[in-house]
């Protein structure tokens, strides 16, 4: 019989709660899946050997042994260059240094090929090769989660700069210096206000400082999510504090279309499901603040991949490079 | 005879008043050199003309008949993809449409290949060719002269974008959204404060604004090179002035780094050479604007090309390429 062709390829999202892995064919369909509990173990060797074991186990039920060409991984702080993943904060395994992570796990799952990025890089590579940006040769992936993060394509290459670590845009300073203070240390970060922490942020903020009735005055904990859902029901409150959102979105956009001048700047993440409300304000703030000659021609698009396989899919994407 | 080796480029630098040209060797010394007048006749044709002759005789000059491999042209809104120059408010002949510039004098010139960008671009090329950014593979250069340029090199590549006009860092917003009107239109951009004309008038406005003694109250038209005289001779406020403009550089770099992770940011142009008010607090800014992985990683250099050569040499570095 013939070899095999290796085909297929694996992806992986390391998260701070779960990694997700999935076994992916050349048209970007996964063909088997799992979510396990990122390991709290404090040594990388097990949590590799955890991940490996996976990897084996879900290409058998996928019935592809032989058939990797290579595996994905997206993975906070993970950097491109050398394959490494270091002081990431919500890795107990790699939060005091360094990890040899692709390496390591290539010689724990029998020699098969391991790129790595960060997972905005890998949903930057994600839409490049299954979605909205297929066939782009320029373009910004901004992805809104809990943090902002962000891919940036150029030339059809995902830009990772002297180091690795290049497109880190959710830090770049918005409204003004002074602002917020973000997670990373310094204040006024992108992601200190466009994040679903950042929505949520300025929903309190505005309920404290005014006595605007709102629906969201009975919620205690409020989340992002709180307050999409106000605005789903019509709440005023809630739909200013999206309409704000887009505004500082729009304006760092702006800056970001003068530095590459992409043809589009794809968002994605929990946060981008309020596409209802987010979407205009946000592409007037751009528009209102880009230079004229790119006033009304740079797309702003919205991730279309499944939600569920679309950390699977972005971190796979890099392994056909391979 | 063996047929000589096309072993020289011509490099054309197009500016509002001048054009300068010279003709270089790949060591990039300069053999031969001329300025002539920016004409103002609004025919592109007539002025196409001028320069293929100012061309051939500056060729004659240097003895480098059927020598020239290439001909690079820095200019204002050139577009590298397409060899236009279009709307360019200063240039009569290219202000109220698109001249096919590159076409044009390379047919003028008997069909030596033409390759053309803009002036900051160019400069890049330059410095990446024979300056300080010699080596590097990701730098940023910010012209800094009466307006703010840039050009971004990632991978060993100036990015163009989708459309050849990427880099337009002047224009990102600065201070903060409804800052200064800037010339392009829009309010707050970095080169309303960062440029010669951005110095000059935080001067202006600070002398109107104070009773702060300074040499400057008995200067009637304020420039940048005042100011810069003034700081020379110990002046408090002018000195002052020089630490607002490299702090407001400073933040913006941080931004830049943030996008794509430079070795270097290159600063050039006739505000730079007031590096020792500048320098200082631009760093400064920089590092306590950037992520903790970048803080005192990227370098802030000054070019070191000779000022009469440098926007010759950048224009003709891209015809190396050709």
């Amino acid at each position: 019989m013939a070899s095999k062709e290796k085909d297929h390829v694996v992806g992986i999202d390391i998260g701070g709660q779960t990694c997700k892995l999935g076994v992916v064919d050349a048209r970007g369909d996964v063909l088997a899946q799992k979510v396990i509990k990122t390991s709290s173990d404090p040594s990388a060797e097990v949590v590799i050997a955890e991940l490996a074991e996976a990897v084996r186990s879900l290409v058998a039920e996928a019935g592809m042994e032989g058939r990797i060409r290579g595996i994905g991984v997206g993975a906070p702080n993970g950097n491109y260059y050398t394959g490494t993943i270091a002081f990431a904060p919500n890795l107990s395994w790699a939060s005091h240094g360094s990890v040899d992570f692709a390496k390591m796990l290539s010689a724990a799952v029998g020699g098969i090929p391991v790129s790595l990025t960060n997972d905005a890089n890998a949903a930057a590579v994600g839409e490049m090769t299954y979605g909205v940006a297929k066939g782009m040769k320029h373009f910004i992936m901004i992805t809104l989660g809990t943090g902002v993060g962000s891919g940036i394509v150029i030339n059809g290459d995902v830009v990772y700069g002297s180091d690795g670590f290049a497109g880190e845009l959710g830090h770049t300073c918005a409204v003004r210096y002074n602002g917020r203070p973000c997670g990373c240390g310094k204040t006024g970060c992108l992601e200190a206000y466009c994040s679903a922490i950042g929505v949520a942020r300025t929903a309190r903020e505005w309920l404290e400082l005014t006595d605007e009735p709102s629906s969201l005055r009975s919620v205690p904990e409020i989340t992002s999510k709180d307050v999409y859902e106000a605005a789903v029901h019509g709440d005023a409150l809630a739909r200013k504090v999206f309409e704000y959102t887009g505004k500082i979105l729009g304006q760092k956009l702006a800056d970001f279309v003068e530095f590459s001048a992409p043809e589009a700047i794809v968002l994605f993440g929990g946060l981008a499901r309020a596409k209802e409300f987010l979407y205009e304000p946000t592409l007037k703030a751009m528009n209102e603040n880009v230079l004229p000659l790119w006033r009304d021609k740079v797309k702003i698009l919205f991730s279309q991949l499944k939600e569920s396989d679309a950390a699977i899919l972005g971190a796979s994407a890099l392994a056909w490079e391979l």
